[in-house]
């Protein structure tokens, strides 16, 4: 057997610190039932040691130097909640120097940096939980990695930005543009003064970036994932999705088609009646589909202290556990047993597709579109063309049966230098079983 | 470092015996890749070895003896799928006798026999793998024991008998009696010939007995759960849920309430926007919340070949790791960390309701079920009174706010006593946030 007791060092006493702190101090005794052995908090580091997190902290633990952390030879686990790339690698490696494991909510820089990080681990012989880097307390790492571990996975789809997810169901309840939708989240916390990473697909991407990795053992690729923002929504497209039965949503998804692995995330229209559907506001939702399983999703909370916090101290538990047990820790990294396959280009990937065509009201514009949309490959599975005229054109919507991206591009650009059509022509791709 | 191959003995090839095996047999190169170590198959035991299971099983592996399993010094890990009490505990002793892992989807064995088992497991330092025994295919077990395990768990709601949901959700779609539901699911295969222990609750009882051990730390305590099926429920009670923005489904309910815990198998309205009245068919789903992640929930299919083996895959996966490591093995059993908590009675459970009385279409009806109800401190929230006659008399529909079982069951005695009354009143549990 190993130790009976564990000590952890946090670094990074922001919301996320707060919340893993709160839980280790307030659940300490409910931890050391569960589990036959004791996690002591040693140190805190932090800048500001000074500001009130609304929370007692023991004398002695709180310092403002990393360093106090990571060279102390007591603490076993050092977990890093300060966010970013620099200085968190800095402390992350340097942890992992000292043989210490480590357990970190930051999933810009494992999706960016994370082959080295993981690597640097792996030698080491120290593990690195990641558990809360990806839809906060819903514990879909562990789910990938253990739960479903005798599955091929088949699809991911996630909504795995809960500012996003908010901005989406606050413009189709309230029927808004994204400019207020955003304004409010703003007001409420739930977005930050430059929303770039959350509304333009970046922080999905990390996400997804972590979970295609686990999933089909590839090396971490945040370069090679499709990033689509959700800026250029309208209510108007969100109204004529519902009527056609959809909802619309920022999804991340990875999928093995033909051998190659599908990465990309983008604003998306799914089945109203899909389960992930219905999943609004702040919340994260995660579908997973095994060649075993099946359809599984998974649901709760994205972000936060707390739910944040649940998913660091799991971590914490389960490397917590290998010290007790004595036994090696978990091969920290992924275990690439896929690196060779490809990731394919989004012009390369298939889909169905909704358009909306501002089209002027005269005759003929409907035949000259279907004209060249067919000329690309590109069939029609349903149309809406309704009198409501927006900046004087009137919307024509279609949505086709599957196509190529590229063919959809091509189209576009076509469609768009007719004279009959007034503005840029907006779409949306669509992910449904096809009927 | 343990060995890096382990064998895998499996007792009973029935339906998840062949999933298991399939997945173990097709699947074989990936979970290596993946863990690092071999998984062989080496015995499947069966009475019946000849029948076909469109599975391609090497030569050697079958034998109609579990003897050649239980006692193959080369066998670390029997996975028991025979279900059913006997000889299923004979068989998992055994193993355990011989020190062998055990793996089991057998949840009524484990609810009403599982403190012996766990017991024996613990004495000889071997462990007991169970998550195939709660909700097929969904992770759940690791999910609370694990994911969440830095939370104090405050509530689970189940729907986790695949049956009853598809009953119940054709009786909602299509507007028809229980018998006719119940003869469509046994139609399909989802309801046995004998349907008592999916219909009447008892196999969601076997299922929470196991969720709430591990969530509050409790002895697996099956005889205290309280029971009630889905047979009495009619078309019309669904109906009138539906216009009161609620949907009816058998939950399978653990709370802690007041230092103790609740725990009980009812048809259950709740309101028709939480996510899991959405789930709908032979799915289940288990919503869990948590004092740190709040609200989470877990959705996938509870039963069938695949789901189920992929369940019993993972936790032979988990087992192999530690033997793999070199390290103890998880502990086995429920850490019994709450056995002084108290399970609360059914009659001092306290929960909104929905009442149908059948009241003859006289004045004054209302006012005396009315004062009966008030006089048993129960407060009405709404009501709904229709000229639909069924059966001579009128249906009067109550909601309650929050009100004591015992009282209840006090207040519908009296009002069926009531000369105005000419029918058996029903009444059903809702769950819900008071607003």
């Amino acid at each position: 057997m190993g130790k009976d007791r564990i000590s952890v060092g946090i670094i990074g006493f922001g919301t996320v610190g707060s919340g893993t702190a709160r839980i280790l101090l307030e659940n300490r005794d409910v931890l050391s039932r569960r589990s036959g052995f004791d996690i002591a908090l040693k140190r805190i580091a932090d800048k500001d040691i000074a500001r009130d997190r609304g929370l007692k902290v023991p004398d002695g633990v709180l310092t403002a130097k990393a360093e106090d952390v990571l060279n102390d030879p007591g603490i076993d686990i050092v977990v890093e909640l300060v966010g970013g790339i620099h200085p968190a690698k800095d402390f992350i490696l340097g942890a992992i120097r000292n043989r210490k494991h480590v357990v970190t909510a930051n999933k810009a820089l494992l999706a960016t940096e994370g082959n080295e990080i993981f690597g640097e681990a792996e030698k080491k012989g120290v593990a690195v939980g990641f558990e809360a880097s990806v839809a906060g307390g819903i514990p879909i790492i562990k789910v990938l990695r253990e739960g479903l571990v005798a599955n091929n996975i088949t699809a991911i789809y996630g909504i795995i930005n809960g500012t996003s997810n908010y901005i989406l169901t606050k413009m189709t309840e309230e029927k808004v543009e994204f400019s207020e939708a955003l304004s409010e989240a703003q007001r409420l916390g739930y977005a930050e003064a430059d929303p770039t990473f959350d509304v333009e697909g970046v922080d999905s991407a990390h996400k997804l970036t972590i979970l295609s990795s686990l999933a089909y053992g590839i090396p971490l690729s945040f370069n090679e994932v499709y990033k689509e923002g959700i800026t250029n929504i309208t209510p108007r497209d969100i109204e004529f999705a519902a009527e056609l039965g959809y909802k619309v949503k920022l999804l991340a998804i990875a999928k093995e088609a033909g051998g190659e692995i599908e990465m990309r995330v983008h604003p998306t229209m799914i089945p109203g009646e899909y389960l992930i559907s219905k999943v609004d506001g702040v919340f994260n939702a995660i579908y997973v589909e095994g060649d075993a399983v099946g359809s599984t999703l998974y649901y709760g909370r994205g972000a936060g202290d707390m739910p944040t916090g649940s998913a660091v101290v799991a971590d914490i538990m389960d490397i917590g556990r290998s010290i007790f047990s004595g036994g090696a820790v978990r091969p920290v990294g992924f275990p690439v047993v896929g690196a060779n396959r490809r990731i394919r280009k989004i012009e390369d990937v298939e889909s169905m597709y909704y358009f909306r065509f501002s089209a002027m009201d005269q005759p003929g514009v409907l035949s000259r579109i279907a004209g060249i949309l067919g000329g690309n490959n590109i069939s029609i599975a349903s149309v809406i063309q309704k009198g409501r005229r927006i900046g004087g054109s009137v919307p024509l919507v279609v949505l086709t049966h599957r196509a190529k991206e590229k063919d959809v591009l091509r189209s576009v650009r076509e469609i768009d230098n007719l004279p009959v059509v007034s503005d840029k022509t907006m779409f949306i791709r669509v992910e449904a079983k096809e009927e």
